[in-house]
């Protein structure tokens, strides 16, 4: 490969180095710039000489101050750089430069289970939800069983998923911060791939009992709630307790064996966007093409939610005016005031993130990574944001607040979408058993390296082999055949699920 | 059954019925009580007139203030108590009345591994600790091919555990309390029951980098860290990270299967002890059984830990005379006071606890619940304190500081026992992993019940069946035969093993 630089935007004085094997001093770009010294791939170079003091520029905005003198054709290490202050959230203009919609697209479709409630599922699951974490051994005991012996009987349905997490009891189940993790698996629970009905098995004496779990309409199968209790005076040992959950699965899955797929409008999608291990190519490659999805997601009338306030906060400015209306502005600026000051009482700030890989795929800070995050928004008008735990219910590209860690956001958004799109510059083998999750790397050499892990190769656009509407388009292609059960994800393929990983701001007692 | 009550001191009004139904309005006991109201098992009923405003008196201790006139013979609920303050925690005697030491016992012993570093296994273990969550379902894979292709060519080897969390990236690594969490995990992946040395899988791009996690020293097999790294340039695709870790499991398995168990004195034992849906027969029944116990383990020299700080904070005052020095004394405070205030943070106190079930099982409030649980801690010094996520050193009684939910206390405990004793009144399915539960139920409804998943009944205890030195004793003896591998609990029987859950009073990114 020839060498080979990537610089956003016009003002920017740095770029980025495309060449895998990174490039030696003495090496000379088309443009006349020549190495002084050795640059990986994916790290920055300044293009110009920079002065002690002046503004590094990437993506059109500051990244950070120089703090010494950065001749022209170096290496733009982390330590050069001095973290600007974030942007203050008491002066973002909102709404006041709302994008036009884009046109419709229509005749986009995708073969999924309609339910009850109007949601469409992606998967024909059997759940079985849990109240808390002391019931799920036995929980998972039962999986297995109704795996190994029920299961093959009814081959319409994809699979059985035990709804287990490390929350329930030994918490401080009124305290504010609660509600978080409580409605968060109340979505989960009613999940559309579940057809919104699960078991649910419940210790008895737990703080979440399936009343507050269920804020009071317990699931109904048959003739009576969809609950079984362990402590219950009729249940009288192991043997019986794993009896009841068998009989309970066997009589759902009779009902979820009838169900079959139909076609649906891709407006029926509810896409959750997550990034995971990022590099600098992630800004450039993966996240706009997923940002080219999201537009044609919109344009077909779906739900496209990001979210990771941490890695939205330090490029809100670039949001608020894209924002439908003042009180959207107000609600995003509302959920990064929450985390600056839920930071804040942890003795923690922004620069908690980015993480060591994120460090040595070439991004600086918190600000360059959150300027090449919020790509994946795409160009649409910002319809709606969600607070931590909340059901997204609004059409259009909607902010659902979350933390950045990628478990607990993908916990979070589990609760809304019914799809899930994972760009990832250094490799996660992050998946989850309820929504298939499609994994888009922002190399090539990760595609290539990780084949069978890897589903979108976005790192062809920072080669010059594809455009970023070429990925984008590709993507969105791949989530109707993936919502539709024609195509499988690699990591639904080796049976990859993450835990998960409910958000808990309260705390534990 | 006669009817029959349980008045723990002869300065309590209240006494707890011991009939399995409960008793009706009109029954009469020997001592000349008759209730005036039907009296469910468990619950109190008051022994004379109570006027409004009146000490409720159980245990010898004040555990609330009556709000109304409770005539003699009626049913005290919940309602009918105001919760006392706290002990105040500027104000306790310190180690003003240390017992003296018990006789030692001598002879006592069991089978167990030799570590190189002087601990002693229970369980012979191969263990793959993480660094971070995303690989998880990676090393779950792994594990399961583990146990299907090489486990059998091993027998001497007792199983292979995946040591995974919900922890690891997407955290405040740097804030105050990040370092309870990553010790924690520290110490669970380099157990006794794993010989000390697991191997390790990092994804490679995570805050808890292997050297975070391990301090520096990275536990190494063979000649090098026995550590895989997922996003190594030379581990190509999902079969290959696979074949690393079944290569270097098959290396370790080769050392493990040539353990043997080796007598040594009971002086080796490591013993958390927890409480978990406990109710009103926990302080009566199975705390002080586990106490009897717990008395003779630090007669043999062991170690013997309890926990669960908000389940000790209002018993407190009678502990701190208890302690072996002023030092430990204040040590015990500086853990009720840390707790107070992170509780005070999430807008949160001690009255969080009991839970739901701990009501129902007769539990009017946390008051009475502490003075209950600390009946686990026996009558020996307090030798010392452990802060959250520090490893017990000290033989001895020992107050470990740890929430007080039962997979975040147990995990807690786990980063230092080789045995486990969990008490439940109302029943739980709790197991770990790594080291045998021994259950022990407070009623005898209970362990009929649950057959086959209560190891020790002490409800005999009420009934007059056996003394707490019987159950005591029982219990010792059992610890003994499961430490030595010749008696199987019954989480151990079925698999019940719990997730980790590690306590991070930090914030997450």
């Amino acid at each position: 490969m020839e060498p080979r630089y990537v610089q956003v935007n016009a003002r920017d004085n740095v770029a980025i180095i495309v060449n895998p094997e990174g490039l030696a001093a003495g090496v000379a770009f088309p443009s006349g710039l020549a190495l002084r010294e050795a640059v990986p791939q994916a790290h920055k170079v300044s293009l110009r000489d920079l002065e002690a003091g002046e503004c590094i520029v990437r993506y059109g905005e500051v990244i950070g101050r120089a703090n010494r003198a950065i001749p022209a054709g170096f290496w733009v290490r982390e330590d050069m750089l001095d973290l600007p202050a974030a942007p203050p959230l008491d002066e973002l203009p909102l709404a006041t430069n709302v994008p036009a919609p884009q046109p419709a697209l229509h005749g986009y479709t995708f073969d999924g289970y309609c339910n009850d409630d109007g949601s469409v599922g992606t998967k024909n699951l059997l759940g079985i939800a849990t109240t808390v974490q002391c019931v799920a051994p036995t929980v998972e005991y039962a999986v297995r069983r109704i795996q190994a012996e029920l299961l093959p009987r009814y081959p319409n349905v994809d699979g059985v998923v035990a709804i287990t997490h490390t929350y329930g009891c030994g918490v401080a189940i009124d305290a504010p911060g609660a509600a978080v993790p409580v409605q968060t698996l109340r979505h989960i629970s009613l999940h559309a791939n579940l057809a919104g009905l699960p078991l649910v098995v419940s210790l008895g004496c737990e703080k979440m009992q399936p009343a507050r779990l269920f804020s009071s309409d317990l699931p109904v199968l048959g003739d009576g709630p969809a609950v079984i209790r362990m402590q219950d005076e009729e249940l009288r040992g192991f043997g019986n307790i794993i009896g009841a959950i068998m009989r309970a699965a066997e009589q759902r899955l009779e009902e979820l064996n009838r169900r079959r797929r139909q076609t649906v409008p891709a407006s029926e999608l509810v896409v959750g966007l997550q990034c995971g291990g990022s590099d600098a190519f992630s800004g450039v490659t993966c996240n706009p093409a997923v940002g080219y999805a999201a537009d044609l997601l919109v344009r077909a009338g779906a739900t496209v939610m990001f979210s990771e306030v941490t890695e939205v906060r330090d490029a809100v400015h670039l949001l608020t005016p894209r924002c439908a209306t003042e009180e959207v502005g107000r609600a995003l600026v509302r959920e990064m005031r929450w985390y600056d000051e839920y930071l804040g009482r942890g003795h923690a700030d922004r620069s908690a993130n980015p993480t060591p890989g994120n460090k040595r795929g070439g991004l600086a800070n918190v600000v360059e990574k959150a300027l090449g995050s919020v790509a994946k928004a795409g160009s649409s008008a910002l319809a709606a944001v969600a607070s931590h735990g909340e059901k997204v219910m609004a059409k259009g590209l909607v902010f659902a607040a979350t933390p950045a860690g990628d478990f607990v956001c993908g916990t979070q958004q589990l609760a809304s979408m019914n799809m899930h799109v994972f760009t990832t510059g250094e490799g996660s083998p992050y998946g989850l058993a309820m929504v298939p999750v499609v994994k888009v790397s922002s190399r090539t050499s990760l595609a290539e390296r990780w084949y069978d892990l890897i589903d979108v190769d976005a790192g062809r656009i920072a080669t010059g082999e594809a455009t970023i509407q070429d990925v984008g388009r590709e993507l969105f292609q791949f989530l109707l055949d993936a919502a539709s059960g024609r195509r499988k994800t690699w990591t639904d393929h080796w049976g990859l699920h993450n835990a998960l990983a409910p958000f808990n701001p309260g705390p534990v007692t």
